[in-house]
């Protein structure tokens, strides 16, 4: 919930309305992006859990998905700069102080990905664990990501993510030999939350366990074009 | 700007409605705490960056000050709980939902905390790089804590935060020999930013740079107890 806690009913008004305009954007999406097939992950996390890390180390692998990817930041292109590298089509949004994206942020930006050719859409939300949560983007899944920095207790502390998340995935496992991590107490906490939540656990840097997201993204797809083709 | 991107007349206005009330509260605050002598800092950063880890290392260090803290979380009493083991008074303030502290929530749960005891007020945010940096909590210096992990180009793409802060803290410095840490280019993006903002670099696992920590609280407390005493 990204609001103040000002509960005068002019702005419960105001937040109410603001929210379902963005309903029914991300339900026209949802219905596009259905009637092509198209599989559309959400990605969230704290600043610095290694969005952009992963999809650097893996837009490349997909084919022979097509893919494409929307970046959320508040400031700077610099991460569209960065996946543009990999030679998928890359949209930067600039929120430009704004903590989440918006599905209307999502709509004005597709006419830069051509949706005609593609399996895959990911987007990349601005980093906050809070605020991105209750905006509906009109994807199929929101994917959370963690990394090992940040935590064992994160899950407890931002549940909404984690309640409405498909998939967790714990970043920056390379480092947890030099952490004081303790890799069943996040699961336990993880589970706490969301039972049965599938967690993937990787290295962006190493590639461990890079072959296991790739994965889950093919079944995914396959899921969804089986279930509109 | 914690706030969605609908721009109505309607909208703007409650906004501005919430951000006066806001600011009117936290004079007020700051006014009691200039009056008491009392230096409040508000510790903001993105989950996981380390502010309940440096706190708990630091608040038995600082006798003889005295000092309280009111820990802001959206979830969970747990960092209150490591906190309380330093033996300093702590006020836990759960947000339920909210991605922010507000002056409001400060206010009511200043009961908590003897004030007439109090050389130093320290407010832990909520974790999140957005939104806290709009509210004034009628803080003397907001405080931005950045991890080595979370990557150098985090000043760019939060800019408002580390352009408000009064001191940046780079926490986890015993992690950088294990990432691809590039430490003269996050002082360079720190100062494109905010040119001139002291860095204090720190580990709160070994100890390192805990005495500058220490002694930057105790300098601002004397010129705040010097102005106002």
């Amino acid at each position: 919930m990204c609001e103040t806690t000002d509960g005068s009913h002019q702005h419960v008004e105001v937040h109410r309305h603001v929210m379902e305009a963005n309903d029914e954007i991300a339900g026209r999406l949802r219905r596009g992006f259905a009637a092509r097939g198209i599989l559309v992950l959400n990605l969230i996390s704290a600043p610095g859990s290694g969005k952009t890390a992963l999809l650097e180390r893996t837009l490349g692998l997909l084919s022979p998905l097509r893919v494409s990817v929307l970046v959320g930041d508040v400031e700077t292109e610099r991460d569209a700069e960065r996946l543009r590298r990999s030679g998928v089509p890359v949209a930067q949004i600039v929120t430009a102080g704004t903590c989440h994206l918006e599905a209307a942020m999502v709509e004005s930006h597709l006419s830069e990905v051509d949706q005609r050719e593609l399996d895959v859409l990911i987007v990349e939300n601005v980093g906050n664990l809070v605020c991105p949560t209750a905006y509906d983007l009109g994807e199929d899944v929101k994917v959370v990501l963690l990394s090992t920095t940040e935590g064992e207790d994160k899950p407890l502390k931002y549940p909404a993510i984690f309640h409405r998340a498909a998939v967790a995935v714990l970043t920056k496992t390379d480092l947890a030999p030099h952490l004081d991590f303790d890799r069943a107490l996040l699961r336990e906490n993880i589970e706490a939350v969301h039972p049965g939540l599938p967690v993937l656990e990787l290295s962006a840097r190493t590639g461990d366990g890079i072959d296991a997201w790739l994965g889950w993204i093919r079944t995914k797809v396959q899921e969804k074009q089986g279930a509109y083709r």
